[in-house]
């Protein structure tokens, strides 16, 4: 079914990587026509295998540009897209704004016609293979305002955003780089030289290692070239956020040089309840975990009998919220975790016990 | 069905917490008798309504006592144990070993009858609710050795450890203080910090937050008062692998001082490109993740549909590794996410999209 689209036609996108790869793939669900372009034409035809769009031909005449390619090479596609499509509105999905904004203005490009922006999404699959149509939906997508484009034509990265599902925020590109920074740049830099400490540690220590470590540090098997490029981007916000966590961390470690000296104890209870303080900030999952209480039961590990599990909670006549299935090593018995809303949990919990499920949590 | 025990019951278990529970709750699976204790009789009440044991009565006579209680008074409730119980072996599941050990020694226990271990298991959900006979299973027991205590006499807890699943792992106090400081404390307190820099932020940046970020700061929600404890008792080894983070931070900060100096980039992908290989030495999630290969079927938000795809990934003959269910907010379908081994995935593959499936990725 095609949704009607605010958007009209064509969008052409520049970089078919897993951004610019989704992006088509979201318009087109939509009846968009979508011109992919790539430097790799291996990309562009993965990208028009997976059904994000078509190839560019001579005489195409899009109204719309997405250019969606490394920061370090961003803003001077964007300067030969605003040169060769002398109608067309551009943006770009770079995470840094400023240092593209910046750039363009050097180069003397047509600031009338740009507009950046940067949708708050991915996934630890890159690559055109990792696109996917839904990617945006539900996520935060900035604008990065500046005065030299009239409402009018920014009107067009509002429609691509609402098009593809996002939630449109608007930001300076200032604003925009101090976020990213706290959130996604920081936290990066922070994650990789966590694990840098255990390049050289014993193989038993790491052998220990469980779920709270590897949350830790799942971000630090991130490519490093990309990041490079985005810190480099955004190096003084990154730095600044920096300084101030190795502030924290002096203290802290003051703290631990002497445990039993008065207050030390109580400097580091204060830090991780700030901890706490800072964590409950961020919004969660989807925005709608908190939404739902949590339901575990044993399944054992023969064919169907998970199947006959969805089965009768629907017989039960609660809706499936969300489920995770997580086998437990070395037993024949699986764990699937039941996202329901709270006021459903206890009914369902009597009757799939009184069916003769085993309730575990 | 109870599976031949190694261990000899009753087993006495101190401290009706997540730990304590679980070990209640798989041994009684065992068909060990279970003996639970706590200050707080509610908490043993839970413990025993959720078959994890029975209360203690005048005349138990237990081979072998479990601690589970805070670090702040394990080493003086093992004590009270070991007085109470003379016949008794004793051990206690202390994130930190060297500091029960010692204080047990400074209390002149008999540590003929003592031997410290360390369950690597958890989960976010504490409290005897969350307890799981399974809890163990897979995961790495340590057990830290000393000279006082024979080998007969320790190998109570070898039963124990292999009764419950467990992976036995022996290490010296100093060994699994160390190891417990780089795979646990360290990343804790890393990850509090980082949450601490949300406390002030501006909401719209704290609500750009994507996954990255709620993973390097999950465990920012911990418990302070646990980890307080914890880390005073484990002062001197986190202290020293903090002091190395905090001298990788400070190069860091340096490189983006003046990121177009000369080697400063390269310094920047160097220090990062050390975190792809740290992170690559931490297990796999139950050591088993890379043998499979991740399908993702969109599924409609419409009951029943995700059984009848598991009943059909049964008809088609293929093995169900893993399943994570993910709904895409504001549309109406799920992505379900199948982990199946990787020579399967494109018989898969092949059969589902024939029955109309829609395979994103």
């Amino acid at each position: 079914m095609v949704v009607e689209s605010r958007l009209i036609g064509p969008v052409r996108v520049v970089g078919a990587g897993l951004l610019g790869t989704s992006v088509g793939l979201g318009l087109t669900a939509r009846g968009i026509d979508v011109i992919l372009a790539d430097a790799s034409p291996t990309h562009v035809s993965i990208a028009v295998d997976l059904g994000a769009g078509r190839r560019a031909t001579a005489g195409d005449a899009p109204q719309l540009i997405v250019v969606a390619t490394p920061p370090d090479v961003t803003a001077s596609v964007v300067a030969a897209e605003l040169a060769a499509f002398p109608d067309a509105i551009v943006t770009d999905v770079a995470s840094v704004k400023l240092a593209v904004l910046a750039e363009l203005a050097d180069l003397g490009a047509d600031l009338s016609r740009y507009i950046g922006s940067h949708p708050m999404a991915g996934r630890e699959r890159g690559g055109p293979l990792g696109g996917r149509a839904d990617l945006f939906v539900g996520r935060p997508w900035v604008v990065a305002a500046h005065d030299a484009i009239s409402y009018q034509r920014a009107g067009a990265i509002d429609d691509l955003i609402l098009d593809l599902g996002a939630t449109l925020v608007e930001m300076t590109p200032e604003q925009h780089d101090a976020g990213v920074a706290l959130i996604s740049h920081v936290p990066q830099v922070i994650s990789s030289l966590m694990a840098r400490r255990f390049i050289d540690a014993p193989s038993a220590a790491v052998n220990l290692a469980g779920q709270g470590v590897r949350d830790v540090t799942r971000v630090a098997a991130s490519d490093p070239d990309l990041w490079v490029q985005i810190l480099g981007a955004n190096a003084a916000p990154v730095r600044d956020i920096l300084v101030a966590y190795r502030d924290d961390l002096d203290r802290f470690i003051g703290a631990l040089d002497d445990p039993e000296a008065p207050g030390a104890r109580r400097r580091v209870a204060e830090e991780l309840a700030g901890g706490n303080v800072g964590v409950a900030r961020l919004p969660g999952k989807h925005g709608t975990d908190k939404r739902f209480t949590t339901l575990t039961v044993m399944v054992d590990d023969r064919p169907g009998q998970l199947a006959r599990l969805l089965a009768e909670i629907g017989e039960i006549g609660v809706n499936l919220e969300d489920l995770r299935l997580e086998h437990a090593p070395g037993i024949q018995v699986g764990l699937a975790e039941i996202a329901v809303l709270p006021e459903t949990v206890e009914h369902l919990t009597t009757e799939l016990a009184a069916r003769g499920w085993r309730i575990a949590g």
